[in-house]
């Protein structure tokens, strides 16, 4: 099949254009190496090892996952410096104690005391310590502890001074970046985080703690600010692929979007003014709930087309204004779909097929499950 | 694992139960012995070989399914009589070819001429033909040629009169029941598609064409009208599983849905009045768009709950009203969610876990892809 046009594929199928997986991976180690920052890459939109390999220049290092699934896999393909950015469930601590004592580091997060306290309640063998990560909320609304809560502090305090667990570091991920429009937005967003982070540094520093700071989202990372040289490392993970929402944000362009869902016109319904597509929720997620002007995606090359709503395999589409003329598009025309989030139209296939320039190069297997 | 409560199960999970499965199956059943209709259930909810064991009685015989992929599966598990309800892709002709000609009876659909040609330019070997449904849109908003339209008859009797193959039957999808609230709805839109099919039948009838008759839809074929008893088939599929959304169109009660997602709660978040589950729209799906009074699914035991917002894997749950007691729901605490759509959040998950009265008895694997 290498060597094959992707556009031979059957549909729907999802692609990617390694050549800008590549690029997207440089860029962003370009922004930081400059800043002398640690980038750490998350995994949680590809979840695969080859992905993983452009991202981490093959180092195989030094990565971010956010299920235990993906500690495990990556870890089986001999990663290592691992963190498992994921408040640890109480389920789960055994499964990250086996990591813990297996690699050289494995780093879990916390964001409140009685998770502390399942760490310490199963402390790891020969001499090993919980490398803990404190997950800080500043004002990004997902996890975390509030960062002016005075229980922050106290947490971090705690963490540190248990036996057997080491504060590694401080986390914060600002996901309230999605709601940006333009670098300048993300930029105070950006700003306002890493202020606050630095804060708390400094805040950890008057009782005599010092760990590492990191804050991550794909939007702040792709438009750094020079205060973020400041911290240890940052955490992006979407860019690596990007997609309409990242443009939308700020972070990129459409030209950096690396993955597209292929597709085929498979009906006609004129009484609706509708074209039917091969892709449904199946293959696309619906995420982005069909708000962009050109609905839950963008269909490359034909801005004048909004995929309205989709069922389980059927995408219907229609045109932004006036009738369809559909001679322009006959059963079986291949359309490319630029999906929204590229996060939730992976997770819906089992396989991507990676290309360069169009002939398939490979085919590249995510891992799933929690 | 057999024997173990499903509550020991590492979350977040999707659980079965087994003996709502049957139940649901039996009752169904039930509707159309007595009204003298063949049943030929669809796979696509859950696309796994037991399930389809217990909606075909064990017979292996007379299904629905939505890709191809599942037509394979199926039929390499010993299923016959596929029908593959969608619009043959004009990229699958030759799989579905041979498929047809390893069978001894596989179904394929189509609403366009072009694509009858694209039959027509692929003969069957042995003698075989192509044994064709027309898929008619009786005002039901999804695929189909428009029943009212004069090309509706032309393409049944173009496909009747082509040499190599057979107009197998009529086929109509009332997903405008979708939009139903409770049996009186329900049964007016399964009236109007079931008439408006009768119609057509007629209209053939009048050209010298006989041939079957089919419409599915969980909502009209969980809630059947007399007049269905004139039709040759029915094809409903969700109602084995059930969800959040039959029970709120009518077609089912809450305690007739047999999936939950298990859940922890991982995450307490007092200064946004917020708790945050492992269940983010990776382990449920967006679907519903969290319409419901209850937001993105049902809490079960804990109706003062609201499933706000997902991320990729953290769901944020608020109270309906008022402040949330934390001491009620700790870290660790298992939370049991009805999904609102079953077949979007099966297809989240890789397996099901499956038990009668909270043990677990087995795993069902569904297959994937198209």
């Amino acid at each position: 099949m290498d060597g094959d046009r992707i556009t031979t594929l059957s549909t729907p199928v999802m692609v990617v254009d390694v050549d800008v997986v590549k690029r997207n991976a440089e860029r962003m180690r370009g922004h930081w190496t400059k800043l002398g920052v640690t980038l750490r890459p998350h995994m949680k939109t590809h979840k695969t090892l080859e992905c993983g390999d452009i991202m981490t220049g093959g180092s195989r290092s030094c990565i971010v996952v956010s299920t235990l699934a993906e500690a495990g896999f990556y870890a089986d393909h001999g990663y290592d410096d691992i963190l498992y950015a994921y408040s640890v469930p109480f389920d789960k601590v055994e499964r990250c104690a086996l990591l813990a004592e297996r690699l050289s580091l494995f780093q879990v997060l916390l964001d409140h005391r009685d998770a502390l306290e399942q760490l310490r309640k199963r402390p790891l063998t020969d001499g090993r310590v919980w490398h803990v990560w404190l997950k800080l909320d500043c004002d990004n609304g997902r996890a975390g502890v509030l960062h002016s809560e005075p229980e922050a502090l106290r947490l971090a305090q705690a963490i540190s001074e248990s036996e057997g667990v080491e504060l590694t570091g401080v986390y914060a991920h600002c996901g309230n970046t999605y709601g940006c429009r333009g670098a300048e937005q993300i930029h105070a967003v950006a700003r306002e985080t890493t202020t606050l982070v630095l804060q708390f540094m400094e805040k950890l520093k008057a009782v005599g703690i010092s760990c590492k700071s990191s804050i991550g989202s794909t939007p702040s990372c792709s438009q750094p600010i020079s205060d973020m040289a400041k911290l240890s490392e940052v955490h992006p993970g979407n860019y690596v692929f990007f997609d309409v929402q990242q443009s939308v944000i700020g972070s990129c362009g459409l030209e950096d979007v690396a993955v597209r869902v292929l597709s085929r016109v498979i009906g006609h319904s004129p009484h609706r003014n509708q074209l039917l597509l091969d892709c449904g929720w199946s293959a696309l997620s619906l995420d982005g709930a069909g708000k962009l002007p050109t609905g839950y995606a963008v269909i490359e090359g034909h801005p004048d087309l909004r995929l309205l709503s989709m069922t389980q395999e059927h995408g219907r589409v229609e045109p932004l204004s006036g009738q369809l003329d559909y001679s322009r598009y006959p059963l079986g025309t291949l359309l490319t779909i630029i999906p929204y989030h590229a996060c939730a139209t992976a997770m819906m296939h089992s396989v991507y097929y990676v290309h360069s320039g169009g002939r398939l190069v490979g085919m590249w297997t995510p891992t799933r499950g929690w």
